[in-house]
């Protein structure tokens, strides 16, 4: 169940309740994809960095370790000892990006593991039962990711077909949730609007799926191409015909600047691999931007990555030593960045959500973006 | 100041002052070769993991951040944020191991630095002035490590060598540590005993650097491809020409059952990179024998590593989640077993520290080394 607590403009502050705690939104989902961080953090380290939610995707779970292991295991929960909530996707997107895809049909999709190649199908139903095995707090429901840039008739098309798998995926939850072995029989599902940038096809489908009474509703197929203005108008056209009153989920999305623009234009769920991805690649986030710690200019440095944090790392570690473990090859500099980095964003989510309960969200968002574009001292 | 608590048989139990706080021994120093451990463990880590030294290679450091860039930061206490003894080796294992080595001289050894290839040459008073600039602990004489076997010839001729630069290393590291700008002014300084396995030479080399009176002796040049009867023998005869009233540290040995044989023989100080690299590998220490973890037989194994274990990763993970992380390529699984592994060795050291005070060791190992043949559950 979700609480609209209360507004600034169009952001929102809310908190979803569920079986493995409450959410405080906006919140920004740390991704886990194959049940663990990138970069060597635990989910112990993260009770540190001020993680709500870690995002596993159900794709990479399925085809290793199985879900089936994880559920003799007692759940995803268990599995990687994480008793806060976790959200999984559908396993769709995935399979468009990742995996060796052969056919969408209208039962679902045939496609190849990337991992030994083997033939998979995966409809609405299979899609929940996955979920269903890894016991997550929230399930996504399947969708079809459509290219970018689509024909107008292959997106109509294609939306009305995530509109049926839609209804196919909450039967099937409703089954499964009333299950006798079922892990988490209160597994929420959201729904998944699509439309790609044609405004009148996603307005239409956020009406439709509105109507349908989920538990949440996310956006997806933004951030695959088009333009940050772009996303920003669909976003505006669009989040008005979805429930006030349920999370509203841009997924993949984004740079700390996207975030601050999509809290104004009323989403507040978020999940992104760049706080993980850069780290890995030297780079850490700071309210003056970000510092690619590979420069000469940080040999000597003995600040912490950024004063003012309270992160684990800038508590200990300064600049020069993570450039050294970067340049020496060391995995403790691709943990301490990663760790950085999802810090940073689970602070400013934090700060996002006191901005708007206090009103000043516009404001806060003004001060915030300069400083990012100000550049590093 | 080394202070002999008491011994049980030959095995020593004792206590070594230093101005980074007292070590007890025996001792087993955790592997951090360019001042991090392999395996994204950090110093924060280490706290919880019994370790109570850190070692460190000045090949790699010298080369790579540059031990100049370290004084500058403060010396490597302060770059790795380790307050914690730290041991150097002197540079000379790895110059003649891993570096493309020139040309050995009386003056030193020229060698190409594996990072750049660029030509460096180091004597004693070099690997002196690098070691105090890192301002670790324990310094560790230059010694010559010669090849395994070698002739009777050019073993006297090594070793004489190594005790000349012995005693240049101690004249420099007395003019180092009372010069204004040394960050470590109580710098320890260790010989190193070589002589192959040449037990006269072994011997009268004893002899020769204990009446040099260092602050510890180190055993070098074991574990280069002898047997392990042919090390444990060298031990007996050698051990006993060392001063008891002084650290007596075996290097880069070695295996639990190497380690409780050693300490049978009189040795406190011991360094290994073997929990490190096995964690890598998939193999975890248990008191029942190592297990590799990549084995289908832990995917459904939801007990921890041992269920004795009162480690971190034993507080939390399980067998089967550890090996979805190596199985996923998730460096988060080298981290859990490194850690693990790290956490066994020292754990076990305080076990034989204890078995010595109460004088039953030989009883210990007994029972030790039978768990560790028995093989798991």
């Amino acid at each position: 169940m979700y609480r609209l607590i209360c507004r600034d403009g169009s952001a929102k502050r809310g908190e979803l309740y569920t079986v493995h705690g409450t959410i405080q939104s906006p919140v920004f989902m740390n991704v886990g994809t194959a049940a663990a961080i990138k970069g060597a953090v635990s989910t112990m380290d993260l009770q540190d960095i001020k993680t709500q939610v870690v995002l596993s995707n159900t794709y990479h779970l399925h085809v290793r370790p199985g879900d089936q292991v994880i559920k003799k295991l007692g759940g995803l929960h268990k599995f990687m000892v994480w008793d806060k909530p976790i959200l999984t996707d559908s396993g769709g997107y995935q399979v468009f990006s990742l995996a060796g895809l052969r056919k969408i049909k209208e039962e679902g999709v045939y496609f190849n593991s990337h991992v030994d190649g083997r033939k998979i199908f995966m409809g609405p139903e299979e899609s929940m039962q996955i979920q269903s095995n890894l016991a997550s707090t929230i399930a996504m429901a399947l969708d079809e990711c459509p290219p970018h840039p689509a024909e107008r008739e292959y997106m109509q098309n294609s939306v009305d077909r995530t509109t049926r798998w839609l209804k196919r995926c909450m039967d099937e939850m409703t089954k499964l949730n009333s299950l006798p072995d079922t892990i988490n029989k209160k597994q929420m599902l959201f729904g998944i609007n699509q439309g790609g940038t044609y405004e009148d096809i996603r307005i239409e489908h956020a009406k439709r799926i509105s109507d349908m009474e989920l538990e949440g509703y996310a956006i997806g197929g933004l951030a695959v191409g088009e333009s940050h203005a772009q996303m920003y108008h669909i976003l505006e056209e669009t989040v008005p015909h979805l429930p006030l009153d349920k999370p509203t989920y841009l997924m993949g999305v984004g740079t700390p600047e996207n975030i601050l623009e999509c809290v104004d234009r009323g989403v507040d769920f978020f999940d992104c691999v760049y706080p993980a991805r850069n780290g890995r690649h030297g780079n850490a986030y700071t309210n003056h931007g970000k510092l690619n710690l590979l420069n000469a200019r940080y040999e000597l440095d003995g600040r912490p990555i950024e004063e003012e944090c309270r992160c684990p790392v800038c508590k200990h570690y300064s600049r020069a030593y993570i450039r050294h473990l970067f340049k020496a090859k060391e995995m403790l500099g691709l943990r301490l960045l990663v760790t950085h980095n999802l810090y940073f964003y689970n602070k400013m989510m934090e700060e996002i959500r006191t901005a708007i309960e206090q009103h000043r969200y516009k404001e806060y968002k003004k001060v915030k973006l300069e400083g990012f574009a100000q550049g590093e001292a």
